[in-house]
């Protein structure tokens, strides 16, 4: 997607140098815009445990190429060691995200450590590129199936379709295109007139500042609410359709993304509006059967509910919003029951919140479920 | 309710001199705690416009004292025009509030301008203390019927009674005691062990800045969350109870309420808690029937919702939240149907939210309703 007209990934390798990574450094957006030079798996473990870099599927790619600069930085003899090293030293950066430890885990398979360092280099930065045309392929793959909700509604309506998002499940969060934005910008593209209703997404505002500066660059029309506002759009007809993006959805349905969300959702089921989730299939959490009662919740730092930061006319600036003596607590999700879920979108299509439609929609996993049931 | 160990009212006349009327600056709040003089009827209104003082029952008083000073400051003949001129004046502060109109005709009529004027210093001071104490008692009738709420509570549970609410309908928007927190204050001078999750309640953040606040000086238990938060603490059982003000109630128990009451009426619904509204009847429209067609919605400047207000460590600052060409939209209310209301807390009890209830607890209504359509 484009930032001041010129197209963008959230990651990629220096044109000028191949051992360098760079990144849009998202702390500071939409305030100013910086490009952060990565040289090694330090700068990558930071980027991801600091926030320049977030989102599931980048926070992955990000990795691997920390990988890839492991390799890169090296000069020692026993390379094996020093790459489990540093696979263990980037997975702990945050270490809740599932794509971060897959990714390494998957360049760290194909390092065995006994090949030659100029051929290693070669098929790891393959490796990486693999990764992420793979997540820039599924979004987009999610983004056309989500067109076709989107066009059923415009041909129904005859007016701009106003569709709800919560958060930042957009291109900055993946690598291109995003989750929850990637109808919305396929529906955008083919002059479909959408409109979109970005939450503010308190406590960090990644909606407020990343969904509203991607939406605006890519010249989709869009209108910050408070969080607050989504009910009140919705029983005043002013909302079409909700698309959020997800951190873990089980199998059965139940969708864990950023706090808030489960409200929303509960709005747009008394209001009769379309409540769709957008997800690469690797935030299925094939496992848990319960959402709300198993997946685990994480606790943040209370200064991001106590304190917040904006632009003061010359930098960022952080202010404190409670009283001095005041607690304040930080969950960082909740978890939307599959009953208030009207349909899952996928790389491979779209399918109800429930264990038999999604399952039927990866049916290696029904078979291997299957496979271990017989074998118990 | 206390302030730094010491018991204050919101407004009162000073103790030095009887032509000043002093005010707490909520503008400050909690960062600075800083007193207001009011000299004249200007002063008043720029202070409810400037939201200095705000809450429906703060707002009608500080009116009132306005047409007091107003016939203080008065040094020509036509005493009569000059008090309907400052009375349309006054009423122009902030038009929407219903309880601004009632006190201010209310002084007006004590007032026929034809009285010896040291008589009517006395009689409209009086008046004004009467309209106060009216508030204050009130507030305290609506403490003690919320608080058999949760004694019952705490009787089955014997555990400290977690209570949510939203927004600030505390003792600062009244003159003393509140109306949604005045339960919880009888309760913890009851010695009953409570704790209050605060909505901060964007975009204004009433609850962050002064329920916080309010609480915290009352010495009751407290955490701020984000309004994004209550439905994640219903779904683990965390919230026993959610106590909200109302700006405007029905006859028929639909409640508008600052902007997100609604969604935390849907979570209460959602997960079993009960879902009460603390009002003196001065904020029920006898009139209306249908909240969410007919109550109209304030569209305050999207300006609070794109900007915040908080404190640098020197000063009071405002940052900004949005990318710079990003519009935003801010609805200051919203209604919440009456099927998801479990209670409305009143001055004469506790009633249901439908019509029969209400109008059983106000039968003078009931019979000038029937009057009138025997009348048609």
């Amino acid at each position: 997607m484009r930032i001041n007209g010129k197209p963008y990934h959230t990651i990629w390798l220096s044109e000028k140098n191949s051992s360098v990574v760079q990144v849009i450094d998202q702390r500071k957006l939409p305030f100013v815009f910086e490009i952060l030079d990565l040289k090694t798996p330090e700068d990558c473990f930071h980027a991801i445990r600091d926030m320049a870099v977030r989102g599931a599927p980048l926070i992955g790619v990000t990795a691997a190429y920390g990988m890839y600069l492991a390799l890169l930085c090296y000069k020692g003899e026993d390379l094996k060691n020093h790459l489990h090293e540093r696979a263990e030293y980037l997975k702990s950066s945050r270490p809740t995200a599932v794509n971060l430890a897959y990714a390494v885990d998957v360049m760290l398979d194909l390092m065995p450590g006994n090949l030659a360092n100029s051929y290693l280099k070669e098929i790891s930065l393959a490796k990486v590129e693999e990764l992420k045309t793979r997540e820039i392929c599924f979004s987009e793959k999610i983004g056309e199936f989500g067109l076709e909700i989107i066009e059923k509604i415009y041909h129904q309506k005859k007016k701009p379709v106003n569709i709800l998002t919560h958060c930042n499940a957009g291109w900055l969060a993946c690598i291109d295109w995003g989750t929850a934005t990637a109808p919305i910008y396929k529906a955008h593209l083919k002059g479909i007139p959408v409109h979109v209703w970005v939450d503010e997404t308190r406590p960090r505002n990644q909606g407020a500042r990343l969904t509203a500066y991607e939406l605006g660059q890519e010249g989709v029309s869009h209108t910050v609410i408070a969080d607050n506002t989504g009910g009140h759009l919705m029983q005043h007809g002013m909302v079409d359709l909700v698309i959020v993006g997800s951190d873990r959805t089980t199998f059965t349905g139940d969708v864990a993304n950023k706090i808030g969300t489960y409200l929303k959702a509960l709005a747009a089921k008394d209001n009769g509006v379309p409540f769709y989730v957008a997800l690469p299939s690797s935030t299925f959490d094939w496992q848990m059967e319960d959402g709300i009662a198993e997946i685990p919740i994480e606790e943040r730092n209370p200064n991001e509910v106590a304190q917040i930061e904006g632009w003061n006319g010359n930098t960022i600036q952080q202010v404190r919003l409670i009283p001095e003596n005041s607690p304040a607590v930080n969950y960082g999700f909740d978890v939307t029951p599959a009953r208030l879920v009207t349909g899952l979108i996928t790389e491979r299509g779209i399918c109800k919140a429930n264990r038999e439609s999604i399952l039927a929609l990866f049916p290696e996993i029904r078979n291997t479920k299957a496979q271990l049931s017989k074998n118990k």
